[in-house]
């Protein structure tokens, strides 16, 4: 049986896939992606393009798209199965290699440059961060995260939160981060459509910050390096070499 | 005056460099690296090579990298500043970007696959792990990383965390992860020195677990996959299609 390779596509610029995932791309017999991945990364493929659906917070397909990751492994000498920034952070990338093992199909793991990365944020930035947790907004299935264990990192990045962006940020004032805190949201990090909202953790609390997903969204002090670099360079002193 | 490229190297393997950042490396006129990064990756580079030192938690030197940043940006069309996994996940480089704009040199960033995306495990397992934190068992300077406000995130990620690894433990106990947690440290992940040391965090705790620098440790129950993918495909049941 043919193996699958479970491909991160990285954050949507395709000049940030990997070698590995570009040649895989190039070469695919077959690859089935997710809906969100950028149209200048599938314009790649040249085999067979199988859209598996699964947008932000869905998760009723899952077993639909196991049975046709293994129809795919049955009939073809190797399956691309693509999915968005790395394929293990969120988006059941881990149950896809459970099932596909159990059936014996041989997986191989190709890592991506996850949305997390692509902010342009030091999201451990020395004296402001020295860690940060990333969470998503939307389990499986569409229920409410526990944001208690993470709420108190120095920098949390949360991912597929826009749509509940006002309880998210009361639920982590309710446990204790100041809601003055910087937050900036990166709508569609390195393609053409990039934009940046720049705000405190209150407002987006009080409904009042506009912001289109997707978008990744991190909290916390490192984000003042964003507005640092907005300004001139003139703006902050540094020492002369 | 030239443009500085900060660069991820990803995790080791060079096959998982990013197509920007292996054109970079092809083409520019001088890199200037971490002691770290993969001899593979670093017999791509055609132009000058400086090694800037940058081991595990020293930190004496970054004024000296600054120097000669600025130094190659003044006397070369444009620069590499090549480091391991991602740019901005520890390793300073978010000061390098500021101290460069601070001089009136452009930065682009380009991130690379961190080594926390190369384990093959799935961080955000479902049912498993809602989300997860990454740490640095070593700040720059050499000082002890306060643990509290990350200790009982599902996951917890520890980079540089080899030599103090004991204590890391100790403390993640103390402050309520349950002794029998699984721990997996994978020990130059991508490359063909990859090592993967199983235990549990009280062996780790009790100094019984030998591991070899650098190596990224995962702790949590998503470490249970990895266990799963070892036994044979029949050693566990899921639904037939």
């Amino acid at each position: 049986m043919a193996k699958v390779y479970l491909v991160g596509a990285g954050p949507g610029d395709p000049d940030l896939l990997t070698l590995k995932a570009y040649r895989l791309l190039r070469e695919a017999p077959v690859v089935l992606h997710d809906r969100l991945v950028d149209g200048r990364i599938l314009a790649l493929i040249r085999g067979k393009r199988v859209e598996v659906g699964k947008a932000e917070g869905e998760s009723g397909k899952q077993e639909d798209i196991h049975r046709l990751l293994l129809h795919y492994a049955r009939t073809h000498p190797f399956v691309v199965r693509l999915k968005g920034g790395d394929p293990l952070i969120f988006g059941r990338g881990g149950e896809e290699v459970l099932f596909l093992s159990a059936h014996g199909v041989a997986v191989e793991v190709v890592p991506g440059v996850s949305s997390i990365l692509a902010t342009g944020l030091p999201l451990t930035h020395r004296g402001l961060s020295s860690g940060f947790a990333v969470v998503s907004g939307v389990l499986e299935g569409g229920g409410y995260p526990d944001l208690s264990t993470s709420a108190k990192v120095p920098t949390l990045v949360v991912l597929m939160g826009v749509r509940r962006r006002a309880w998210i940020a009361q639920e982590l004032i309710r446990l204790g981060r100041d809601p003055k805190e910087p937050c900036l949201f990166v709508e569609r990090a390195t393609t053409p459509k990039e934009a940046r909202v720049l705000s405190q953790l209150e407002e987006v609390a009080e409904g009042k910050v506009e912001v289109a997903a997707p978008a990744v969204w991190v909290i916390g002090k490192v984000v003042e390096v964003f507005d640092i670099l907005q300004k001139t360079p003139q703006a902050w002193a540094l020492a002369e070499v």
